[in-house]
């Protein structure tokens, strides 16, 4: 892999490196600097932004390694990752609370819930006692998450504050002004790291049952779905694997900007908004049967999560389904922003 | 409709259905007398056979009515139609059971239940209870679909003793020596009364969301699954009509025994095993749903029961994908025996 450089129109890779990473530095910065002006109430677009470049830069970090002062950019890697991860919490839990009540009105219905739950109750018909439960069911989901979300958001407000995070700041700004690359960093090109982690990522999706997933209704996701090994858990950790591989790549693809690698874009952005939707919905069932574990739940209550937890798991294997046709380029990709 | 046969070297019709008529005749005899001497225990093939030759004669008078005496003809459907209706409800329980235990079992693993309901329950970590809920569901469901089944065996005996019967017995056994003809069947061919239920079929067909169910989880079947309303059900209601309308038309085929009528006979077996599947499923998926009303039930079997109603309606949602692809042309039919 440690070739010298043998066409001399090419930018030197250092400084292609260097500037990609100092653009997400910048970012970076900025995005802080919003967050610190604009105050709690409409801190979520500055938090996405800082955890857009906080991955970008991360993950850039890691695919170059060899390119860069190890130590400097492992510790860097490391407390970025805390941050992200801090950050992503509170998002997480909304949007999990979100996709489980949208998935609850839609299996409910137009009428029932959460907040017409009292009204549910009492126009309820004997066999409608299912949409009380999933009106209860709703109201749980929405107390156990906006209380995770408030804790969710408490860490990060606190996060942002301590000395911890200053030091991030203070290494991303050193980011920003000047990246420590390797003397021999010009003596290579990016092109080889950046395939390296293609390769992976292409065996990592070699690795996944895609037969199994291009057959519609294969029932796969919900299976083991009331066992209790936490099988689903097992079944899904490929796929995670796959969607930060996938990430990773795209990164590395944005850093090196050749036109080929502004081609596979669209596909890229589709793969991965099939295997956010994976994700989501692995959380947002794991969320459901974990609720229906709560003491002393009304059976109708139980009934309606355990209805739920069905439906997300089958939204799992619907995204797996969607990331193979993309993935074998059937797919019509409809992503319109990079996460 | 009413036209004269051109073609001296066909036979006629009322010649070709009666001879069918009489071969159902024929084989019902047959099947009841195997089922008065084989007694109770082996009773599920003979009742097989009765009611496979019920629905074709019941349908055969159907779709041939202008050509046969109508009220003897409605007069012997009406009482086929009761005693089909009988002889399926046995078979139709236990059915439902061996589906509902089966994926119960798929749902938890190879362990579980529901006879070893105990060993789980021992074996059970703390968030090994979903997979006791799972048995106690197994356990629920197999006490309430025995109960059913028994009740169901004990109808089928009264009603294979009764004097109604012995008159439907009757009636066959005329079928079986003479076909009562109008004296107006011999000017008449039986294609145009074929190609009538055809026809409907093709309307009825036209008239389902076939669109909607060519795209895999569409989450259609499970929309309002915990709705009062009973909304499955009416969603179910014109697939299980084109379900009726495909075995009549698959009948009139087998009656007038055409070469064209042959060759389509695999996609109509493979189109109304889909049906028969999503019959089975939504039928699978209401009883999961009824015993989750039962009184006084565990949150943990409620929680199960919920997770295999929205199981079995994504069953039906299958059963909608592959009939719609066998209907395409696209599906790759492995019937391998008319029901």
């Amino acid at each position: 892999m440690a070739q010298r450089n043998p066409d001399r129109t090419a930018p030197v890779a250092g400084e292609v490196l260097a500037r990609y990473l100092r653009e997400q530095a910048t970012e970076f910065l900025r995005a802080l600097r919003q967050h610190r002006e604009g105050g709690a109430e409409d801190s979520a677009g500055p938090a996405r932004a800082l955890r857009r470049s906080a991955r970008r830069i991360s993950g850039t970090l890691h695919t170059f390694r060899p390119l860069l002062d190890a130590e400097w950019s492992d510790q860097l890697r490391t407390e970025l990752a805390w941050l992200s991860g801090t950050l992503a919490r509170e998002h997480g839990y909304a949007a999990r609370l979100d996709r489980l009540l949208g998935a609850l009105h839609r299996l409910s219905g137009a009428a029932a819930f959460p907040v017409q739950a009292a009204e549910a109750r009492r126009t309820a018909a004997p066999k409608g006692q299912l949409t009380v439960g999933a009106a209860k069911a709703g109201a749980l989901l929405e107390r156990q998450l906006t209380l995770a979300r408030t804790r969710a958001h408490s860490a990060a407000l606190q996060a942002l504050g301590s000395s911890r995070f200053h030091a991030v700041a203070d290494g991303v700004a050193v980011l920003a002004s000047e990246v420590p690359l390797r003397k021999e960093a010009a003596a290579h090109q990016l092109t080889p790291f950046a395939a390296d982690v293609e390769a992976r990522l292409n065996e990592a999706v070699t690795a996944l049952p895609l037969v199994r997933a291009g057959h519609p209704y294969n029932a796969e996701a919900l299976t083991h779905g009331l066992a209790p090994d936490e099988a689903p858990e097992s079944q899904d950790a490929p796929w995670h694997q796959v969607r930060l591989l996938l990430r990773l790549h795209r990164y590395a693809q944005e850093a090196i900007r050749t036109p080929e690698a502004q081609l596979g874009t669209v596909r890229l952005l589709s793969a991965g908004e099939a295997l956010d939707r994976h994700r989501d919905a692995a959380e947002a069932a794991a969320a459901a049967a974990s609720a229906a574990r709560t003491p002393r739940i009304a059976p109708t209550t139980a009934y309606a999560l355990g209805v739920l937890h069905a439906d997300q798991r089958h939204e799992v294997e619907a995204a797996r389904y969607a990331f193979q046709r993309v993935w074998r380029g059937a797919g019509t990709g409809t992503a319109v922003g990079a996460p």
